[in-house]
């Protein structure tokens, strides 16, 4: 039968085909897109393929070498069995139940959304045919990674399933086809695997929303205050400032303001926690779901800081910048001015800039801590040393590098553009509130009773905090 | 015996030396380099060593703490064997047959070449000797990685064969050596792991001759048209601008064109498909073999695009550029011309900018994504919505970053310097013809029919769609 | 029992409660912290917990859901136990021998300090009972990834224990609480484990000494040479510099020399070998060390690297530089000078910087390589291929950067203020030493001989060596 096997589509790694005649026959139930996909896969690494169909004569085109015959035929010829069909059409599989005992199941569906069903398809398939071996895997694969081989987000195979023999099995020959394999444990898992592959990004979407609204909002208020208030009050258009000067703006200051929502949920935690005199009560809703999307809130402000420094940085060959340069030297010949060089200017100008940098270099060494094989490499000493040390004076930097750039500007009536404060002003508020916080918990007073709180000690029973004080 | 292990080499990893006495004897054929610092290693971790040699007592200076004898002594010795000799010289093996019978033979061995025999070794080996457990492993780890424990690209150690405790025995050495342990399956992935020491990046072949390629083409027609021409028409030498002007009209270039080239194919495969009706007829070869090294010409083009960033932040420091400011400035002071400011070209030079900045800041995103580790951590359907929506969008923007840039020159006959159209022109045709494709696609009847076929429809068995789609 | 089950915390993953009736006792010992929030993880994820406790009935408030009896009466209910207490206390486990004896203890315990007691915890415990099988696990993770679920440096749980059927139930656990497994062998590696957690950066500490005391002393070099020096000279006070003209001049000189560290143990380790002849001596402590910590140095020289081009790429648009140039514009009108565009200047500048941004390139390509999944996906041919070619075209294009920089500045007297050189001439030294000795080793009459030595070959054994090289 393998001599027939002619791989219909390309292979991505070399795999040998001489060793055909001995392997084992698997059998498919279903002859949709990916039971096809998954057969030529199985045939071009060297198995021996059997589909079975409830019409098996009028199935369409099958991979050539493979054959089709009714379900029962199929589910005695093979001792493993991919059942590649929906989980409405499972009921049928019942009247099987004799032939499929003591086989092993793979399960590879997923459903059109999450929570269709009370329980996981796996685990009906399991009360449904209870002496099989139900093994949940292969799901999170995409037809055409099955047709093609491993790559990127195809590179593995999760599965679980109950018995450990009939797992190995799978495990093999996910192995074979060149996957990586990871065990997710008992068939309970099941209802995780299959919502993996519906998720798009959920915890990136209340960060994302967060990002936008802040982003809109500021984009108006610098269009108002720059743009608008110019045009009324001087008659000047100058909107062509929107696309680099107003965007410049508004950047940094989302930037800077998410990056301190970073580490406001961690403060309010510490001094709820403080005011609560225990750790063992949980935080309300709302503080849980921020903490948890603390990390993609600072990637995010990452990426806003990366633009504001690619904005920056193109500054100097802007055609406005330079006309205005020239023009200011050319104004300051023609009135004969003499400008005077002024250190603190420097100072200030190069102090800012430096902030800048630095900041910005520390908050390019947390995104690369956040890259998963770099943070799977460290200990959560090391992880936490950088998250929290270092994070604390990313925050230092910016929030400084802000202080610096506005200088004495707040000070000057003209900076209140319709009685508005700048943009950066209120970008500041967040954190400085976080910064000034934060130096409270390190009090030694607080910062003794908020390490003691998070061991385990707790307010009401001091007498065990003793007792365990002693021991540790 | 163990008392006199002393490690000639340094440890990485703080190994037990404790637990020496109830190691068991581990076996060693081959006395070369290899074999030397499998033993050493092997003594470090506590593990008691044994050589076996065709001369035991002239076979060179061996690991302190082991010793040399006769390969029947020595395969009598230990229940697992390492076999560090080349496969030229395996078949002195079959005489030691009933010594290695029932024992773990493990083969690290390597060849030259790829396809040098017509069967990986370790199958050649088990055919030798049926009896034995044959385990590949170690082949992929440098001799260096084995004396001085895993570092960088010697973390891992792959191995395949027909025994799974055998495998076992061999994870469990490796563990103890500080590797972590893939299983690739039955002995048949044997010549997968045999090729692999052999690889220099395969897949990046084809994009580097083409990056290498359209780098040499553009360069040589920027230099006539820039510096050759200059020179033909108003003898002035300006060839210091092959330096940086050159350089940074060469790279975009080839980076626009080389991101276009990652989305043709994907278009080309939609259209066959459209036209064909059906997705289960092979792509011809060179259409395969283009799909597959679109990651490896996304990443090319990414790192031209940083080149490109990088040559156009320093324009403002280049000595040419502030020559030319100044001199402009003093000429329109001398001359007494005013130059107005121009909302327009503010306009275009922002936006210019500003897509630029947004198409790279997009571009970096996809860079980042094809990390292994982070395509591992997402679903194939957030990996595909990257790489496909936020990949289109990238070409979007550095496309119209390029047609900001010409804006109105192409009106202009002094453009076509001796009848050639400007490089940037050239740079847009492909990433045009991807874009108007493109959006071809996504008109609905197009869209509804490809979604249709991807999903296993077929133009001609049009009676089963009708069933599927019921059932979908 | 399990109706009770309230999750007090937030659970990441979507964990099924519904199979909780039949999920198996597991006990904990230890009513602390890691106790506590360990019980209530493994009640999310659908476990019955039972807590032993020397005091039952005062031990602090548990997991609702779960209740505490004594040592005796826990033991005997589960198969498995968890021991949360410290290692001082694991002496009173003796007289519980009888009740533990075939039952999996895990083993969560850290130390305060490395090194503390002869042998690991858990081996110490596995001779306390040796009728238990022992397995080390969970200790790597913090109590709050135990409470929140698996993120970013919490993954991973590593295991190592003798019995393989103990770590096999202890993983299953693992995996069912979202966490990926990481078998590491039998018990003696459980030292290894229990030092994982304190460890802080320990290949970093080195790199990081060197990188603080060379841009110390090159600061305050450039400080005296820089700002002192003209203070003293001219009266002129321009310590306005210090925040980025000699941060910039700093960072790129120690960028450098980190740099060429990287490669100068590789360079002594070959004259060695070729002097001793052989590469089974074992090298000087003070070089291997050196020879271990290479990535390390590379990786900070990159960082500093980076820092220099953002410095650089922000002259521009600092005060004082287009002070600068605005008066040198003015200047040259009032007194009428009319400056010549010099050719040689624009060819030095532009391939100055030209070879620090490809140098640069090159070296974010090699810091990318260094990622662990990058590094992983590599066979040790291309990684080398990687870390040796490419590493030394980076640093000849970053010694050559360096050398345009200077030109013929080293000509004139003025630049050696009160007798010293300038620091960019410190910073050559080392690199130039690296490069002229590695173009010596590429002689081919040298790098014969080491590729034999490398391969095995030795001075002394020569008559070995003929031999071994008509075997390869």
């Amino acid at each position: 039968m393998s001599t027939g096997v002619k791989p219909e589509s390309v292979s991505l790694c070399p795999l040998n085909m001489a060793a055909a005649p001995e392997q084992p026959v698997l059998c498919i139930f279903g002859t949709g897109d990916f039971g096809r996909s998954l057969g030529q896969r199985l045939l071009q690494s060297g198995y021996r393929v059997v589909y079975g169909s409830r019409r098996p004569h009028s199935c369409g085109p099958l991979p050539p070498g493979t054959q089709a015959t009714s379900h029962e035929a199929a589910a005695q010829f093979a001792k493993l069995v991919f059942l590649c069909i929906h989980r409405e059409n499972y009921d049928f599989l019942e009247t099987l139940a004799p032939q499929l005992k003591g086989k092993v199941l793979v399960d590879v569906s997923n459903n059109l959304k999450k929570n269709l069903y009370p329980e996981a398809n796996a685990e009906y398939l399991q009360r449904l045919i209870p002496g099989a071996h139900v093994v949940k895997a292969f799901n999170t694969l995409s037809a055409w990674a099955l047709q093609n081989g491993p790559s990127d987000a195809n590179r593995q195979v999760y599965l679980c399933g109950n018995s450990a023999e009939a797992k190995q099995s799978v495990a093999e020959i996910a192995a074979k086809l060149g996957f990586t394999v990871l065990d997710r444990g008992s068939l309970s898992a099941a209802r995780e695997l299959e919502d993996f592959p519906l998720q798009l990004f959920p915890e990136w979407r209340l960060p994302l929303r967060l990002a936008v609204g802040l982003t809109a909002f500021f984009f108006f208020y610098e269009v108002i205050r720059g743009i608008v208030y110019t045009y009324v009050d001087q008659k000047k258009d100058n909107s062509f400032r929107i696309m680099v000067s107003i965007a410049n703006k508004v950047f940094p200051i989302v930037s800077l303001i998410m990056l301190a929502l970073c580490y406001l949920p961690g403060i309010i935690a510490a001094f709820l926690q403080l005011y609560r005199g225990t750790k063992y009560k949980r935080f309300p809703d709302w503080l849980d779901q921020w903490m948890l999307c603390r990390k993609q809130l600072g990637l995010l402000a990452l990426a806003f800081a990366s633009l504001h420094v690619l904005y920056t940085l193109i500054i100097p060959i802007r055609y406005y910048v330079r006309y205005r340069i020239s023009a200011s030297t050319i104004s300051k010949i023609t009135e004969n001015k003499t400008s005077v060089f002024d250190t603190t200017s420097a100072w200030r100008g190069d102090s800012y800039y430096s902030m800048g940098i630095l900041g910005f270099g520390f908050y390019i060494l947390l995104g690369i801590s956040s890259l998963p094989s770099v943070s799977n490499a460290l200990s959560w000493r090391e992880f936490s040393f950088i998250q929290s040390k270092l994070g604390y004076l990313t925050l230092l930097f910016c929030t400084l590098h802000t202080y610096l750039y506005g200088w004495d500007r707040f000070l000057y009536p003209s900076t209140y553009k319709w009685y508005t404060p700048t943009g950066y002003m209120l970008s500041l508020i967040v954190p400085t509130v976080v910064l000034v916080l934060k130096l409270l918990l390190m009090l030694p007073c607080l910062d003794r009773t908020l390490t003691r709180i998070r061991r385990g000690w707790e307010k009401s029973s001091s007498e065990n905090a003793i007792e365990k004080a002693l021991l540790t």
